[in-house]
């Protein structure tokens, strides 16, 4: 089988670590009877200074036909004010979320051994984030009158449907189910959040009923930032909304030693639309191009993307290799390049 | 000149911890030309199931006439079936805050010595959230059609106004202009939510350039919880929307040796109803009527609400007998009962 991958680098750091992750793609899909085809896609904020366009309409289409896409990152420089602010990540990030129906937005955590933690005590932490996509806060469903003057009124709406949160409540429970603990933990605010809380405690408890081997319990999101700090092991699964999904990932990653380890997937479970798989970190434009960025985010994502393709015996090799190199890093005195962790990568898959 | 102040003890802990404040409010404006007449609220979930009563009109109004309210806890305990959840909260807590006008919600984080923190190298921990209080998702402006079917739509609406945004900014910034760092952070999500955070970026700018001693800068929400975690000492002042500042004082409390310690003001600055003054955590009914709660977060309450009440000697003797208090705490090998802390704290302010 050919796999037909599209490859967006995008801004900054972006286009160094995908390199990585192709090195990797490549190596592993290397023989057998399975080939990979990457077509290469410019977008992003380098892209919009040059050519005026976010992602037009028929580089969306065309995206559509490929198996999968890998994301690197897209984002000019803070500061930079010819790019009017979040139009890139709106304009293209959300509205590839969106119109490929990423409703389920993965993003495990796992603290590997040799890696620090900023936690004193940081524990056995290996969770995954289901986080839906498509929905919640991040819809675009806002406005403002009278803008820019006192008497200025601004919404933003959260919109929440049975639909939404019941595919990706599903998800979780599924994924869950798979692993060792078998535990979801619903995070909302339904206290304040009345409506689109309840909707999400009635979803949980009607697809918990179809998943009797699974457990569950819930907290509030403010209480959920305490327990990442506390005692972060005690999660197996989280499912919650696109924005406390998008706080508590970063958080995430901050206590397993930063983004730049943090893999996700933008998944489209009924594969409708190919899936697109990205290192959670930024274009981190102050570091970029000089090969200091670690592509293994970018290269977890790949492991992530096999695993959706299929390809389970690949993606757990990188899985591997990847666990192997960052425990190898205690030992290790130099600094390495974005190449030179790449190819350590693929030496261990050797 | 006699105060009067309103007591709410509350449910849970919220007596036990109050009774310590209360001790300590009444030892420090004991003498001199100043006294306090305390008022006790009997409301919560304990007088919900007594009565049906969340916050009667009377009861309001009678608030009102007070010069500041002494809040304790309010909760059920979870799992407690007979109220619905998140009633007490929003019809008698968050009623409160709205038809009292906090809109500043002052969160003060700080790392005292001799603390613990979660974090291995958490540094020097001082900062100050002012997070508002009467307006953003918490309005309570969402509904749901078509509830409980498959079909079901829900929606939560995030109100923003200039008058909410541009009142508590310029608290945010008279405050830094006190401190010694002198730097306010907004935080927001403006790359998402454009137009609520175009009007929080638009007012920050406005409000700088009547503070140009103050600097300023801007995180998104999911940074800064990265941020917290990573180097929060970076922090000076976040300004914040009534969300997002309820999930990262959360986040403050952990990192700051839990919120047992965490105090905050929900203040009126335009005094035109008395403010009201909370620990940050909960009812805790767990450990209720056990004499174990930290009272400590009770007590710098105290604190806050002396400083707005005028008696700024007070309530900086009343932190500084909490230091002490706290910082002894290294060489104590019993754990105390919470009156024996207030005691503790008596006895360093006599
Ligand atoms: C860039 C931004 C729009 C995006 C988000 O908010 O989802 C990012 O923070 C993420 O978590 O992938
Ligand atoms: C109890 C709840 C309504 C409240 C809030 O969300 O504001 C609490 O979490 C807080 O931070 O004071």
């Amino acid at each position: 089988k050919v796999f037909e991958i599209a490859v967006i680098p995008g801004d900054g750091i972006g286009p160094e670590v995908v390199a990585e992750a192709v090195k990797v793609l490549n190596f592993v899909t290397n023989g057998g009877d399975k080939e990979v085809n990457l077509t290469t896609y410019k977008l992003g904020a380098e892209h919009w200074l040059e050519t005026g366009e976010t992602l037009p309409e028929e580089t969306l289409e065309s995206l559509k036909k490929h198996d999968a896409i890998l994301f690197g990152a897209v984002g000019a420089a803070p500061g930079d004010t010819r790019i009017p602010s979040g139009l890139i990540e709106r304009e293209m990030l959300l509205k590839l979320r969106f119109a490929l129906d990423h409703y389920v937005n993965l993003r495990p955590s796992k603290l590997y051994p040799g890696i620090e933690s900023p936690l004193a005590n940081p524990g056995n932490i290996d969770f995954i984030v289901v986080r839906e996509g498509t929905e919640g806060p991040y819809v675009g469903n806002g406005g403002s009158v009278r803008t820019g003057t006192p008497h200025e009124i601004a919404t933003e709406v959260s919109v929440n449907t049975a639909y939404g949160v019941e595919r990706v409540v599903r998800d979780a429970f599924a994924r869950a189910s798979q692993r060792e603990r078998k535990h979801v933990t619903l995070v909302h605010k339904h206290n304040v959040l009345v409506h689109a809380g309840h909707l999400w405690r009635r979803t949980v408890e009607a697809v918990a009923a179809d998943f009797p081997e699974v457990t569950h319990d819930y907290l509030h999101v403010d209480a959920a930032t305490i327990f990442l700090t506390t005692d972060p092991a005690r999660f197996d699964v989280i499912v919650t909304d696109n924005l406390f999904g998008d706080i508590l990932t970063d958080q995430a990653g901050a206590i397993t030693g930063g983004i730049g380890l943090s893999a996700s997937g933008n998944i489209n479970m009924s594969r409708t639309y190919p899936s697109m798989f990205e290192p959670v970190h930024g274009s981190a434009p102050d570091i970029a191009g000089q090969q200091k960025a670690d592509p293994t985010a970018a290269i977890l994502s790949v492991a992530l993307m096999l695993d959706h393709l299929g390809l389970s015996e690949e993606s757990k090799a990188v899985e591997r290799a990847v666990e192997k190199e960052i425990t190898s890093r205690q030992e290790l005195t130099d600094h390495r390049t974005t190449s030179e962790i790449g190819d350590a990568i693929v030496a261990l898959l050797a």
